[in-house]
């Protein structure tokens, strides 16, 4: 029997996770219990470990998030999860360890692997993404963890440079390709209903998900209230997702809040359910915003996005994005061009996708069942 | 006036930082408070925050080791003390975090700097030590400082080849140096008289040094007891350091009090003041067991060393180095030859040094000093 | 010198706590610290830290709520309290703590002054509110500390029969009253204007503050409900405050928002500044939930109460008080009688006030100054 | 199926927990599991989790003891401690806390119950020992506790007073003094085997555990070392065993090697298994020292005391103790009539017992299992 320990810390990363813990449920002699901590066990984010407990996962809670919208608070919440972690890892003595990309939860569960002698299989590493601290916490992670699963070629690249063992690093593509493939199709009234929308069929209508970054904390209420005011001089109807747990959220959510008051074609969303979420992302003509959705999930469905500012720069992306500023002009430019260019929504429905073709949890789950877990595993080596 | 908040969480280390202190506090318009923490507030290495405090250095105590033999102790630890440097930082709000190698306060000063968004300056990364976790641990510190002091150009290289950027890197030697080449030469009737030992003039005796190593920490008794088997049996006068506070420690302790009680001419400290210390490398016939000042002082000091396990394995040294297995017969041949070897010895003496020159601390407070903190250092991007 | 550590973790609290720094600080000789933590740091509770900030108070922050709506939220809070206290307290060495009441951070400075080996004074101990577990914390911070201030004569003679050393207690009255005494009046116009209400001259007008039971948290929502359709069916002006940060608040404040919306009468606010609320005190008809300032300060204003369900069951209470169950009917009843029966009003007016004279803070500070630090005072004696 | 969580921190305390432990498991329906913290799971201590390990029953560790001799040691690991429990107590979900006396874990418990609403089974409390922190700890407990079991009339009584419901109060004896009854008798012979000893039939010997005070931090190597020279004048054999893990014992500790080093008739332990404690107990001429077991249990086998300084002072005894204080002549003296004076001996040999039978732990569970756990039970009210 092997026993696997997953850590997720916030909805997003669940939902890439999932189909690998589904993978993993599918084999003999594997037991699967997932720590469920950080953004998932508060009130403000949707208590949505609820989910994954409806999901049917053995699940052991950890609380971790601070009641903050400082610096400090993200960051004194990575120690209490490292105590906990420690606490629960000793207890469970699991024979792996898994974790997904970038979070306060990647670095924990990484360091608590390493200290504690037990291999970290790492997903989404190896990406670059610019002017946030996630990227120096996605490469520390790596340095850290004893196998990779990078979602493209050019990731599994950039950890091999980065001086780690070949071996170590298995490129897969993106698992949450496998749940979108899988997701039932949904109708529009069945939509509308759920929300309390009018979406129309074939109404071109915005998908918008905003994110803080981490080094441009103070502008955030501000840039968020550009984005909501180009929205609102459109006029188009929009479906707003709130921000993350990041500092600097609270503040994006009062001015959704203001606008979703004041305008009836703006409706907010604390969160949305799975099933609603991707047949959104397959009707809208445009995903708006910084979501990592837009650069990961989007080439596999031929969807345009817009991305605003520069969280997802640099990274590695399809045809099917436009990026521009915080500056309301080119935001409704953008949207307008995405919306009506017949010839731009021609290229993003037959766009190169990098990210991997639906099937990576088998890969994943695979690698990691075949990998002897030894001395050689376990001590890591730089290859220069 | 410029604040920088230095952190050291053990003896060994804070001899390196030292000099480094004194150089910040020549200087003009300088603050330098140091958090003193882990194994420096615990009476079982010796309570080794007075010597700070003696030193004259503005210190704030922060405790965190917890009193444990076991993996799970040193990890929550990182956790508590991850929690607490949240706290003072943010409170102090230094201009630099300053700190060193691969121990649990790198890693925990290296995530506070990067969630803070206050720029770390981490002295001796780059470097390669195979079978211990620090390796993983100082890669993932590299991955997240903003400011590289390396002490070799092998090291830098190293750093620059994991994708940092090459302006952010600075090769300035090691500052233990720095006070190697400052400590007054002390006279054998003054140490005799401190250590309670009889040492003659030219009489060779041995310095021992042995920590344990996280990858084989069962194993840490058993392979101390073979070492001070090879000790009793040769004969010559001994002096042992207490390993560190690493997981396996307590064990390797019980065995040198068993072997001290047993042979009058062993005899064991918790520690040695730095005085005593450095004139003891001058006067030794060599420097036995694993630890790093084996590799990183010796050379300049044209000290022999038997380096036993795999501890500092793989790692840049120099020509004054003997690597043995744990066998008590292959440990006695090194020593042996070590001790009556002219030719070695002569070697040892002229040896190269690629660790500096005893002024690496000017370089590495003159290059923090003229270094812009702006949104160009704390904004990370990997080279490729 | 005399250093005291004052330590508050709630806006409602502090605005007791105010009026004894105020007078602290008018003392020689005096240093004042408060560490602010708690629900002040949190933006859920409008970051009160700020007013704390703005009234001049040398403060040091410490974060440790969690955001969490379970009771193990706010239980892992006080252990991450009791972690930053000891850092901070063992940092100042103050020479007195200075703790009120009977929530999280009483009890944690409690525990952090016996341990440490400062004396605690520990205002409003005593006291006896039934069907919460604050009445449990409450008895265990008197059994700790060093010094007590009961607001009443009934409360402290409670404290000594639990074996408290009569020379310990001292009957001093509520230093809120000190503020409300000390508050210069507003003009209707003026918080109008503020609060964006138009509340006209002698309009009765109601005052809803309502907190969740740590005994009853499934039924906050409900009890929640029920209160808010009695107000809107009775449609006189209300304006609501949200409850404090325990366990079973979040959905209160669901309630709260969505009868805002369908009601305009309805105002709700996070929170309010002191000057507004202390007027509106003044000027309401009545006060109406289970706030304490039902209990502790309105038999100060004449000021007529309607209590809900059993948070001040029990309590030492004046003439000013009906107590009615979670019943709507009942509620209307109620608020009828104190808004319409002349004579219930003229009671209120004349009503008892066993809660002091608005001259209790310099009472506090003459005995804290004057008390020896002696074995006397650390080591306590149960009496019998 | 009735859970029951018992929470046990250092080796004394477990041995008065044993025979609760084994009772529960006798009875049908109930599970019982301990957690084991502090001092149990410290190599300095001895590592005695596993004394409770091996002796069968289901545990889960909980490391929280800092490695310490500074009062903040001990008091920063209240609050790991409550971090932790609050992490297992959410997720074990119990129906009882079962803990005992006025310790680290008993303050804890009492808390996390009170705050996770989870009713508390305590033992050992009421009692009434002056000049140590642990006085006003455990009266704490009592207010916070929901069922106590004191071990004297006496001492319930006191509980009453304190406003304490009298159904929540039961006197039980102290089930420490099962295990006693219980043990079967050793042999000197196997004794001396065991110790490395040679004591002889009827030689009178001392038996020596002494403890520092949390209000004599600085005094306690001094105090040690006037204790340790009356033994070494005396030349009485003479048994030590090392102090518990409160601040001051580390200086303690040095102090009794230097004279076991010193003295052959001086033998120090660690600590001792308990079947070689309890038959040292039935064997011994005297407990020296300031140990509980002069008080609780030395009544019990009719063995004289002689207890040093105020440890133990205005404690509930028997005729068996003669108090003294550190001075060197009067511990001598005491010591000598103990062992000399027939009358002394055969008052001791019949003295009175306020701690019961031997059968404690069967009231105890009985009383558990009997008491149904509703909001009667949950919701503390004081009696006045």
């Amino acid at each position: 029997m092997l026993k696997i320990l997953a850590i997720t810390g916030i909805r997003s990363e669940y939902f890439i996770l999932q189909p690998v813990f589904e993978e993993f449920l599918s084999r003999k002699n594997v037991e699967l219990k997932a720590i469920v901590t950080g953004a998932h066990l508060s009130p403000l984010y949707g208590n949505t470990y609820k989910l994954i407990e409806k999901d049917g996962y053995d699940i052991i809670k950890l609380e971790t998030l601070l009641s903050s919208d400082k610096l400090s608070g993200r960051c004194k919440s990575v120690g209490i999860q490292i105590m906990g972690l420690t606490d629960i890892v000793s207890r469970e003595k699991p024979d792996w360890l898994l974790v997904l990309g970038d979070r306060e939860e990647s670095i924990t569960t990484a360091i608590v692997g390493t200290y504690l002698n037990i291999p970290v299989a790492h997903l989404c590493g190896g990406d670059r993404v610019v002017g946030n601290i996630d990227d120096s916490i996605r490469h520390a992670v790596t340095k850290l963890a004893h196998l990779h699963f990078p979602t493209t070629k050019e990731n599994g690249e950039r950890i091999i440079k980065m001086g780690e063992e070949p071996w170590r690093v298995h490129v897969v593509g993106n698992p949450a390709l496998d749940s979108i493939r899988k997701q039932p199709y949904l109708g529009l009234d069945y939509i509308n209903g759920k929300l309390g929308t009018n979406i129309k069929e074939n109404e071109p209508f915005i998908l918008l998900i905003k994110h803080p970054l981490s080094s441009e904390v103070e502008l955030a209420e501000k840039q968020m209230e550009i984005t909501m005011e180009a929205i609102s001089e459109l006029g188009y109807k929009t479906i707003v997702i709130y921000p993350n747990s990041d500092a600097g959220n609270y503040g994006m959510i009062q001015v959704i809040k203001k606008y979703e008051k004041k305008f009836d074609f703006i409706k907010a969303f604390e969160t949305l359910p799975r099933d609603i979420f991707v047949n959104l992302q397959r009707k809208t003509a445009l995903l708006l915003g910084n979501s990592s959705a837009g650069i990961l999930e989007a080439p596999f469905l031929g969807l345009p996005v817009v991305n605003i500012g520069s969280r997802q720069k640099q990274r590695q992306h399809s045809e099917n994005i436009i990026f521009v500023p915080h500056d309301k002009e080119k935001i409704k430019e953008a949207i307008n061009k995405v919306i009506n260019d017949k010839e731009f929504i021609r290229i993003c429905k037959n766009c190169s996708n990098p990210y991997g073709d639906g099937y990576s949890s088998k890969r994943i789950v695979d690698i990691i069942l075949s990998t002897p877990i030894n001395s050689e595993l376990l001590n890591k080596q730089i290859t220069y």
